[in-house]
């Protein structure tokens, strides 16, 4: 398996093999990420931070990513400061930062930048998410927790908030059906996963259940994930409230759960996830965000050459 | 006397002995400082820069801090483009942060952001400003341009301008009661120090004396430390243009000033101190502000453990 | 020759000497620039980057310089979060910033501003432009880039596009006529070279000629350079449109050219250059972006004394 130079767009065609690949070289990370041992791996190298949208966590756990690697980091800075603000083309853009550094992470708001980007560039592109498209490494990250803090074998998840709009989770459920995961969805109905990808999500291996509250799923699962809803998709202030006030996990929500259940959610949270559930064990997010760093760092090392 | 994660957020429970084991370190961190002197102290540590709003002269010293001891740093960059837009709480943030990073640094608004964060963060939170609250590297930077450049042992220091709302000028006289200061106070008499103050001040120490003008004081004292004047502090313009006037210093005014005053400044200076004030011997506030670095190094090598 | 410890603010008064001696340092810059070899060259010196205006690419490029001679980059990031929306003086910063580094890049909207900060700053400054004055580093990295891909002897070059207004093409023009080019002056009349600044050129050695359209010049060039046209100077936008449509170039017009004509560009362009140019062996405004960090490499090393 030969990650060297290759970009990272979208986790639609990942086989398993390639996951676990990615997951194990995480896995020799984490020492380096929690600052426990010191690495020159990618000492000399440059990471150009290309966020055409703002998105502080995904930018600083890549730059913490690059620097606990020893390498260093490049900030195209805040858009309107830019060039673009000139009326210059992604691809212009790209050939010129690609002569800067030795690979480009891109964040855009427009779907198919992040591939656009790739095509132009004579260095690896990292996707770090591309408005209704992709965003492989939040994916990459969540299924990492899951290995970390429960398992991906055999693995029961339900997946609460909005399914429709929700990328990430459409991601998440495409990649957990190549482990033959119970997927249970939890929405509102206006909010609902579209047909089609349950449809694809079935058919390359998942089981899917749809019910209308938490409560009917907190006993059984290993992992819960929740998502923000954003207030925008409800043309109605109180259908939104009410919807937002039924999917949200407290402490006596967790009463029925099991003693192994984690939580996760990609964050930022509004208040899906009452402060009371963070000092349980089930809490499980703010761990999450940190296992970006070490996901990141595998997925820099393998596109630069640095590991195998 | 033990620093190591320890965070750095007021200066009120601070000992004359930990202030004077601080200002020690810094002194030997002064070549490195000036880069006359290499180091590696910090190498493969990582300081975030969370600065909620801005201070170029606080962040970029503490980044030259961390830089020049071969560490690496984390800039959450402008405010509205992160995700404390999207309504995330300072606890969150932090949580989140403290696992990319092994020392964090907080410039907030709000009273009390430092206090808080550190009772979340997992590694050492330094304190560079909360709102009226403290600001305690400012305070040893002073302390330490003291030392370095007049005396702290039998100092008499004058304190010029907005001595009402003047957070800078309220946490260094209460060091400086530590030491037995003889303190002159000079301020229009809508920005006088507030009488509780001056209460606890000479409680701890120190010897207060409130006169009008900068002449009265000027003949006797070894330090003379100018604070700007908010225009917004005054209702009428008319009147702060007058109050302004009254308190600026010229080459004139130096005329009885003895010969080693030295004339400090936290910076940035609107007009308190004439250009012409500059290439006099007295002019102390560029060098002031340079000894922010090894104040700030010295600090993070203690909280990180790198030095004792 | 030395550079040491000396600003680098206008091309004026560089003799040809000079100019060779930094292209030469540039040349052996380049493997340390395309990642090939490593350096250490300016490991534990610190560049502050200040830029009072957006200017992506300059600054991209010289922070790449920097770090990739194994040096650290202070920023001074966008102005409105700095002391500057304080009222602080241009020298007042750098007389605080000059403390924290040992370089600084100076990037402002007014004319003089890199002379004046000069005047102030204990460290080398570099102007990376500064309003309608100059900017050196461009000029060079042009030249530069004439020497690498084409040849600064003999060079017949023509520059099409507003020759007025234009800061680049006036300070390359400059340069070129100490290497006796033959230069061909193409724009519109309202963008026409100033008559004084064409006499200036000719006194220095160049021979110049001035024509209405590209297809009057392609045949005999070595070097085409193409710069864009702001609609701002024009009060009718049909005019702009009709100007702009003629200064444009596309492989139609090409089609005369020598086999060795290369076209240049500062970037970005906007569309005065069809993107099926890009594709040709004549295109040479992405590799032009690129020499932009050697050449800054050579800069820095030679004006921190690391180089000779």
């Amino acid at each position: 398996m030969n990650f060297k130079d290759q970009p990272i767009i979208s986790m639609r065609n990942f086989s398993r093999e390639m996951i676990d690949h990615i997951l194990t070289a995480a896995e020799k990370m984490e020492p380096i990420a929690r600052g426990e041992e010191r690495s020159d791996l990618l000492s000399g190298k440059i990471l150009a931070v290309l966020f055409f949208e703002p998105s502080t966590r995904t930018r600083m756990s890549f730059e913490t990513a690059m620097l606990r690697l020893g390498g260093d980091v490049l900030n195209l800075g805040s858009v309107d400061a830019s060039s673009i603000a000139k009326g210059e083309t992604l691809a212009d853009t790209i050939r010129v930062v690609d002569g800067y550094v030795d690979a480009i992470v891109l964040r855009h708001p427009k779907e198919g930048a992040a591939h656009l980007a790739s095509e132009f560039s004579r260095v690896p592109v990292l996707n770090a998410g591309d408005g209704a498209g992709h965003h492989p490494t939040q994916t990459l990250l969540d299924l990492y927790t899951i290995k970390r803090e429960s398992h991906l074998e055999d693995l029961k998840i339900a997946l609460a908030g909005d399914l429709k709009y929700g990328r990430t989770v459409h991601s998440l459920c495409y990649a957990l059906s190549l482990y033959g995961a119970q997927i249970t969805l939890i929405s509102p109905k206006e909010l609902r996963m579209p047909e089609e990808i349950i449809n694809d999500i079935i058919a390359r291996g998942a089981k899917i259940k749809e019910v209308d509250t938490i409560e009917e799923a907190i006993r059984d699962v290993d992992v819960l994930y929740m998502t923000r809803i954003q207030k925008e998709r409800f043309p109605d202030p109180a259908e939104y409230r009410k919807v937002a006030n039924r999917l949200k996990i407290t402490a006596e929500t967790l009463k029925e759960a099991k003693k192994e259940l984690k939580i996760m959610h990609p964050l930022p949270r509004v208040n899906e996830i009452d402060n009371k559930v963070d000092d349980t064990p089930h809490a499980c997010y703010f761990k999450q965000a940190f296992y970006g760093v070490p996901v990141r760092m595998a997925l820099l090392g393998l596109v630069l050459g640095a590991i195998e």
